[in-house]
């Protein structure tokens, strides 16, 4: 009999904190394809537990003889591989603009949320990820993770500069693949559920129609998204405080 | 007999020369859906010629019954209308993520690339129109359309900025829309092409993938693009110069 399909996520020094941004398009691209699947903890350091994939960073997906590394690689070979089930690019056209869509959300979602929230998200780790973390993010950032507290309202308002096409598109439809849900809405809406788990900052008000959308994807797949735990002690960001 | 399908569309006093950003889209579109069309220059104070629109601003779309302004609106009436002909979404997931390129392309090809080429377009009207066009423009400049030149270096330099995700994509795939062009590509090539079609200033060079790319879609449908009327004197953009 086949195993499930597994996902080597990355978690918290708690292990049921799971935050990656490119673990969770992957975990709602597995739902929408109705595949089950069980989600495998990771810390930074414990690399060993998907060594035979090759890859040097989670998410990594293991499905039967095949091991692999790199979110954009695992959505493809899952479309692929599983494509009797609901399509996540909707064919070849609809996956070369979703290619465009991944890049501009690693650079105008990803990149912008980052500094806003690294100063909580250095906090959930315990001593060993937490000094990996430091180190390498650091040196990303050019500062101290604590000196990024100083411009968090500059870089809130440089996010919602780099938010301006997608609430102009969500002001006219629902999704961002049009009346329903399919990969690009995921693509970007890993990023916010990165922040929304790590991060008591409210990276959205609840005019904006990103909000609105947010919630949308917050109830998808029977509330999947909804239901993970938060790593900070305040309410997870899906009510207005 | 169903009479062939007009396309108003802006013209300089060379009525030959036609470089409108969202007409090239359109034109693209028609052709990708092999459907004959009969271009119609028209000056900006010209719109008596599709008053029937009811719409101010070219292009419209004239197709039996139908009159149409917008060129997102329109490209959507041609997918839908002619469903039989090559497809330029590739479905509902594909027009939901081209509906965000569009706006993407609007925001971060069309209006950084505006002020760079903004000199040269105003040369190419008869005095109507370029006094039209001079009051119009300035108000949305904020400037002087002849301080723009003061500036030139500073926003070809910031184009190239919002070309990043653009430049990452085309270095990865062919096309926009993956290894054959769609609607997508169209609607970059307008920008790129209104640019090639008023002025001298070479946005890109032969060593970028985004250049690379313009070629292959100056290739299409026969050369269709390449084959058109520059409005400046200098060749158009599409060898090294």
């Amino acid at each position: 009999m086949k195993q499930p399909i597994e996902l080597f996520e990355l978690c918290g020094k708690d292990r049921d904190v799971r935050f990656s941004p490119y673990a969770w398009r992957i975990k709602m691209a597995l739902m929408h394809k109705r595949l089950s699947f069980e989600p495998v903890a990771c810390g930074f350091l414990e690399k060993q537990a998907f060594a035979q994939s090759g890859s040097n960073t989670v998410p990594v997906l293991h499905d039967g003889d095949v091991w692999m590394g790199e979110s954009w690689d695992i959505a493809c070979y899952l479309e692929d591989t599983y494509a009797e089930a609901p399509s996540l690019f909707g064919g070849q056209v609809g996956r070369g603009a979703a290619h465009f869509f991944s890049i501009w959300a690693d650079m105008n979602l990803l990149m912008p949320i980052f500094p806003i929230i690294v100063a909580d998200i250095v906090t959930l780790f315990g001593d060993t990820d937490r000094a990996y973390f430091e180190t390498t993010r650091e040196k990303r950032l050019g500062m101290p993770i604590a000196d990024t507290l100083k411009t968090r309202e500059k870089n809130l308002e440089s996010l919602h500069h780099h938010l301006r096409p997608l609430r102009a598109l969500l002001k006219t439809q629902k999704f961002i693949a049009g009346k329903a849900p399919a990969h690009t809405d995921y693509l970007a809406f890993g990023c916010f559920q990165w922040a929304r788990l790590t991060s008591p900052v409210n990276l959205l008000e609840g005019e904006d129609h990103i909000y609105a959308w947010r919630e949308r994807m917050l109830d998808l797949f029977d509330g999947f998204g909804r239901a993970a735990k938060p790593g900070h002690q305040g309410q997870a960001q899906d009510s207005l405080t």
